[in-house]
């Protein structure tokens, strides 16, 4: 059995004062987080695990023994697994801004006894480490032995190695970028018009309503899935193929594989993700740019004494290689300790969340050679 | 002077009953049309020009004294322009479904007084092509010298060769494919699927409502408007600049040129185009595959007796060049006379609206070509 069985979602509860990048102050907040193995005495061992834009805390394990569904990175965190429970510490939070146990829109503002709507503050990725932080002193991590996350995950694991130097000793960044393209932030955009121009989102302020922006919410996300395929996958999935019939309808109903796929993928969401933390959440990912933050990707990366491990996948699209070749180029000018591997995957940028034998073997392996370079040292 | 100067839409009425490959009879059809140069005595000089998704009959020159806004191809029609007024009789319809003067979804259905909405029947771009005929059968016209479109036109375009071998003398098929990619498709289900949940929709009935699904169809276009470009057309029109600020803003108002664009391009298209129309067109493009039709490309051109040419751009990523490709590659395995193109762009899809420097050149040079072939054989 290499799970690591039932865990529990715990919380804790910041409530002091959290200055954001925007300047506004803030508290209380709850964060949503799991953990997976047991602190050393050193205190050395932790990993955070960093979910990416609709992710959760439950990373690895069961909810419950009836549970079927492991948690979203279960296939890599676990005893004798990459992220190995019986070695490390492991950690993951839900994000500020969430809606998965931490503190969002949807939260009650205990000031108003009224879920904060869109008087929830906008935030920042370097914001939403700088709360993971506080989670991980609360559980009395001296440092990071890793900090590792896909797409916006790895957004937060650079910022993480970025503004905590010292405590960072090894960062994962996997299917991420230094920076939104134009195109990536258009995506973005169209999803979050889509929310905030569906009547029910009333500004935000639908939590005690019937009707909810699931439509909006919806189209935002098969716009999402959109970019998180790519051809090679959406050939390989669907084709041409029609669903369910032999000829073309000649209605509006779905005809084809690929439109009852993202009909279906915008109908589970909204059941499970709230429309106001996906407006915040994309909004920060779209903020997010190391570049015009420090003045160059040099002068972002210059302080960091992280080891890093940078993978790409060659058919993704939404940050595509040439994203992360520019941080691997920019941390070796750096001089810095980066291993880079593109991982050829028919998936798309999906493929963080599917292609475990590669990452596994590449992650194991990133982690012992550290280890092993920590004993030299 | 090498415009067409004003020109007036002229309107058409098929009166008897089309069968659509439905299976649907239906009339009357009203189209509306352009037409600029003159039909020579042989009848065989008329060059029909075929718009794309949203376009429209007036192709070239300006509907009053004051119009300073030229036809949308505007630059490749006229005297001693590549469609030459002074040699060729060059007509442009109205797409059967639009909502430019001829008639589709928002169109009075003559036998309940009210407009069909939905009750329009779907149809297909073979369908569209037949009317056209029609059209052209009323204008005297005894065969075409070329037809030419970009995009859904092109598609046009190509299915004209194949319904009408005898009577296409060649056809110019500009970023266009002989069927969509799943992507594509996908992102026109998430544009009708943006427009059928917008509430205001109403089942395609709100012509006489107050509110239209305005919000719906500006989502939709949005989305179409990102395929468009490319990565380099958006780096080059918007990077990640801000819209009129310095810093972000730190709340959901537009921070960035790319959102201010798209917000634009949804707002100004919602004045001039008809939700259902969008529904249907949409529709007719996802429906066109000629391999499935035929049962193999092959089989599609076989029977074709047109001159081709076939433009692609190296950034349309919508209409890749390796569809063109599939194309050219099939004429030219059945020993069919083509000539192929791949122009460099950095504008994307949008090139065949834009480049027109190059354009001119090539789909001039293939039209004297043409003729002096004619005089040979």
């Amino acid at each position: 059995m290499n799970s690591v069985g039932i865990v529990n979602t715990q919380f804790y509860t910041i409530e002091e004062n959290i200055k954001l990048e925007s300047g506004v102050e803030f508290s209380p907040i709850t964060v949503a987080y799991e953990t997976y193995g047991t602190l050393n005495k050193n205190a050395d061992n932790a990993i955070l695990i960093i979910h990416a834009l609709t992710g959760d805390a439950h990373a690895a394990g069961y909810k419950s023994e009836d549970d079927k569904k492991a948690g979203w990175w279960d296939a890599l965190i676990g005893p004798n697994k990459p992220f190995d429970t019986n070695k490390y510490f492991v950690v993951c939070t839900n994000i500020f801004g969430g809606c998965s146990g931490t503190t969002g829109p949807s939260s009650i503002n205990p000031n108003t006894g009224k879920p904060y709507g869109i008087s929830f503050p906008v935030f920042t990725i370097e914001d939403t480490i700088k709360i993971q932080k506080k989670v991980l002193d609360y559980l009395g991590v001296k440092s990071l032995y890793s900090v590792a996350g896909g797409s916006m995950g790895g957004m937060q694991a650079m910022q993480f190695s970025i503004t905590y130097p010292e405590f960072v000793k090894s960062a994962i960044l996997i299917a991420t970028t230094s920076k939104l393209s134009p195109q990536a932030i258009a995506f973005n955009a169209v999803g979050r018009n889509s929310i905030i121009s569906d009547p029910a989102w009333n500004n935000g302020d639908y939590y005690d309503k019937e009707i909810k922006p699931d439509r909006g919410l919806s189209i935002a996300r098969m716009i999402g899935h959109i970019t998180y395929l790519c051809e090679e996958a959406m050939y390989n999935k669907f084709g041409r193929r029609l669903q369910n019939k032999e000829h073309y309808d000649f209605n509006f109903d779905i005809d084809f594989q690929v439109e009852s796929y993202l009909k279906h993928q915008g109908q589970i969401f909204v059941d499970r993700f709230d429309a106001n933390s996906y407006l915040y959440i994309t909004k920060a990912v779209d903020y997010f740019d190391l570049e015009n933050k420090y003045g160059s990707l040099e002068n972002a990366f210059k302080m960091t004494k992280s080891k890093f491990l940078v993978i790409s996948f060659d058919t993704d699209w939404l940050f595509p290689s040439s994203q992360a070749k520019e941080i691997v180029n920019t941390l070796m000018r750096l001089n810095k300790d980066v291993s880079y591997c593109e991982i050829k995957s028919p998936c798309g940028h999906d493929a963080f969340l599917l292609e475990y034998d590669v990452q596994s073997k590449i992650i194991g392996s990133f982690l012992n050679n550290h280890i092993k370079g920590d004993n030299n040292g």
